[in-house]
């Protein structure tokens, strides 16, 4: 008999994206096939006795429209859980991210309409995660059909954390990000480290979260980032609402100091029991440089979508997204970039203030 | 239970190869493992009802002589398949390197004598794949051990690909290739795309089949390349024959049009119930620029061996494998390249029209 | 039924390291999260009648801690076991590598106390390993947190062994590397070759062995190196005793030929069923320059530690391990290395003769 659990999910969806405007950056429509954050995890438990329990998964994003390679790039731990809680050490999605995640109206929280395009970016500041070795230099620009999220939206390596037992319905969690990368003293090299908490309520339709995520860069200029999260959501039966507040920061970042305040709804409704109307709507404010407005420095997401399914496992979707670019702002979609993003452009054009939009047709299966 | 299987090829050999000619360009002897499109699969598929199915499979090619990542480089999917035929979605095999497979005589259709060492590489002009985004920007050198194949032999990234029912015994199949790394309006970066068509019989002991696979590579010369496919087998119990014509193509490649024909046949013998021997010759003519043919540019492929099943899933093989390369040409295995076909060697050594010869001693293991 | 077996083990600590020496090169504890030799594999094997079988295995490490991709970087293989022994292909440790993983008293011979911290190192003059077509150049520094083992301690790729059958309790292992880089005739690029063998004697509570790899670097200075292992282990019952002496050397290398020596001890002592003390000594002396000993060129390691069993599978371990390097060397842990040995560092710093001390709380979970 197998330890092991193999399991995973294959999404694969058919998108036409469009990055439009003025006639300088306007794209033609891009056809292509996307995956949608799918993944193959192994994972397994031991009953130790005395209501303690062993656990492990190593988890892999699986890009197999292009050949992508097996990794444990996403959740993926060794820990004991048992009536204190539970511990686990690895590379961990923080409360942070999960609480992002959890109020997206979409399976997996993945796709073109997926809020990551939106949560926590500061106007494109704190773009990607930190290295193998805990080290994070910021990140302004996302290559195309890559993921595009902030610091905040992606998993923490190196990491530890303890996720209490619920009382009355709260539980809280603590996640620890340890500081790999020290430097040598008197030297200006990165040595990120940080910390994550969030507390949750769930019972019967109601789920509430706050959750804090501050991060310490470790570099010579001693930057310190932070990102604050209140939501949560209400489920009617047949449909659902929810909402979250997101409120990030950077001090100490290239001289300045800044802030910008996100919030976003969504709700779903079930047509039929199989058929379910899904749509969400993000506005990330411009961004705050000491205080003051960068004019024109935010954007906003919409999506609206249908989710038909074939079996508890099988389902199809269809979803139309657009992000409304303020003027002279370049957010892009946070799974599957579209390319607004990328940096220099050949030839001197640009995308800046670009509208992107994109229809997406796929298929999810549950293994 | 487990809704996975976990499958794949586990087939070493030891191979001993040499590129000679004259003294300038020979190599001694070269010993080494090779472990000849080894693979590891993941796959399921599930049962929706109405006559209609979900399947999924992510499949990673595994170098273990050479401790090698896994990944989804293999095919890899999730569809749909009922009376409509079937729908996938992911990086794919299309129907003109499945003919190329189908009709090679080695199990897998891999090692040093495999037939795709001299198909549709119109003269190492088109080798190599698309990258993780479509793009396709050329490929004319191959490293030492790696594989050294065609586009039109290697699988397509961000594919769809619909297979008809089969009526009659014929079937079709067609693919497409998206265009995800659509460039600016006005500038030149590659937005390779294209379509890969075949129609297949197969009845008794016969198949036989058409592809035609047609690429734009998008580059600012507006390249197109192309492979068209005519071929089949029969088998008469104890011994098959196969034959394949191939005929690639080049508009607009670096301000010409080339064209270059192949050919080979094939056969196989059973001496015993458990022991088969095996045999082909491929012959790529002289590559055509603009209708006019390039001396010496050509080169022939033999191959002759014998496989041993110690089970149904266990084997070994012994092989003699050469490449004959007109004295222009610098044709190489197409999988475990000798190094004949590594661009600029040190020294001022050329190995151009070099003989590519080996043995190869191996066990192939299918679990 | 599946012919496949997955199977690992998921092994995570969170160490506190520190570099110290003088104010120039002291480094604070840096924390971090270490995931020491965790690996996830898949195997199995078939009965072929008439005595035969044929087995593979692919095997991963699995660096979940900072997501880390998943490949057959460990022993990975091919191969039929029979009344003649084992013949495996591909990926695989040698009988050297092998005895000091033994040896080790570390289960897995893991972690920041693991005896590879000082074995085979020769001063840092053969860290690493081959390259994937088998050509290795050498290699003096290793990244932090990486593995930090000498050439004779990494798996070999490319590699073909024979294991005897057991004949009064002795078998032998050759191991085979082959020479897939083979260079043009006259031309100087590394075409690395090497065998590896060892007889061991195993019985009761007795195990001894000897092993020799040597290596033929095939660059253009000829440079040979090679490796001399004997140890053994004697156990007690309730304890454990092992020894081993270990001499290093590389002739033709940088002009010099340099020899080292290195011997080690360690013990086991099981104070409860569940919980046992270890703790291991090993010496590096000083490397010698054709002959001459080099002042202050080796390295102390220490480690005790303690391993207590919540199950069959699944442990918790304290240990505190220290690496005491002489004046002029720069020994780093062979394990999740502290960045001792790390080439140039910013700022003209330098950490040569520092002490690298670590201790190390961790959970290991075999599935």
């Amino acid at each position: 008999q197998s330890n092991v659990t193999v399991y995973g999910v294959a999404d694969a969806s058919f998108d036409m994206v469009k990055i439009g405007g003025d006639a300088k950056n306007e794209l033609g429509n891009t056809n292509r096939v996307s995956t949608n954050s799918s993944y193959l995890g192994f994972k397994g438990s031991e009953n130790l006795g005395n209501g303690l329990t062993a656990l492990f998964q190593f988890e892999s994003g699986v890009s197999f429209d292009s050949a992508g390679t097996l990794s444990t790039n996403r959740d993926s731990f060794v820990g004991l859980s048992g009536g204190f809680g539970t511990v686990v050490l690895g590379t961990l999605t923080g409360p942070t991210r999960a609480l992002g995640t959890a109020l997206d109206v979409n399976p997996g929280a993945t796709g073109i309409g997926a809020n990551a395009g939106i949560l926590g970016k500061l106007g494109n500041r704190l773009l990607g995660s930190t290295s193998a070795t805990g080290d994070y230099a910021g990140g302004s620009t996302c290559a195309r059909s890559s993921s595009c999220q902030s610091i905040f939206d992606n998993r923490w390596k190196n990491a530890v954390a303890y996720v209490s037992p619920t009382f009355a319905g709260v539980n809280a969690t603590l996640a620890y990000v340890a500081n790999e990368n020290k430097s040598l003293h008197g030297l200006s090299s990165a040595n990120t480290t940080g910390y994550d908490v969030g507390v949750k309520y769930s019972g019967g339709p109601v789920m509430a979260a706050v959750t804090y995520n501050a991060v310490s860069l470790g570099n010579a200029a001693d930057t310190k980032v932070a990102d604050l999260r209140v939501g949560g959501s209400y489920n009617f039966g047949p449909a659902t609402v929810r909402a979250i507040f997101d409120l990030a920061r950077a001090d100490d970042f290239g001289g300045a100091k800044f802030t910008q305040a996100v919030y976003g709804f969504g709700a779903t409704f079930d047509v039929t029991p199989a058929t379910k109307l899904l749509g969400q709507v993000y506005v990330a404010r411009d961004v705050k440089r000491n205080g003051t407005s960068q004019d024109d420095s935010g954007a906003k997401l919409f999506e609206v979508g249908v989710l038909h399914s074939l079996s508890k496992r099988t389902s199809l979707k269809a979803t139309y997204a657009m992000i409304n670019n303020d003027k002279a702002a370049s957010y892009d979609f946070g799974v599957n970039a579209a390319g607004v993003n990328t940096g220099s452009l050949p030839g001197g054009a640009s995308t800046v203030g670009a509208t992107v939009q994109g229809i997406s047709l796929g298929l999810r299966h549950t293994f």
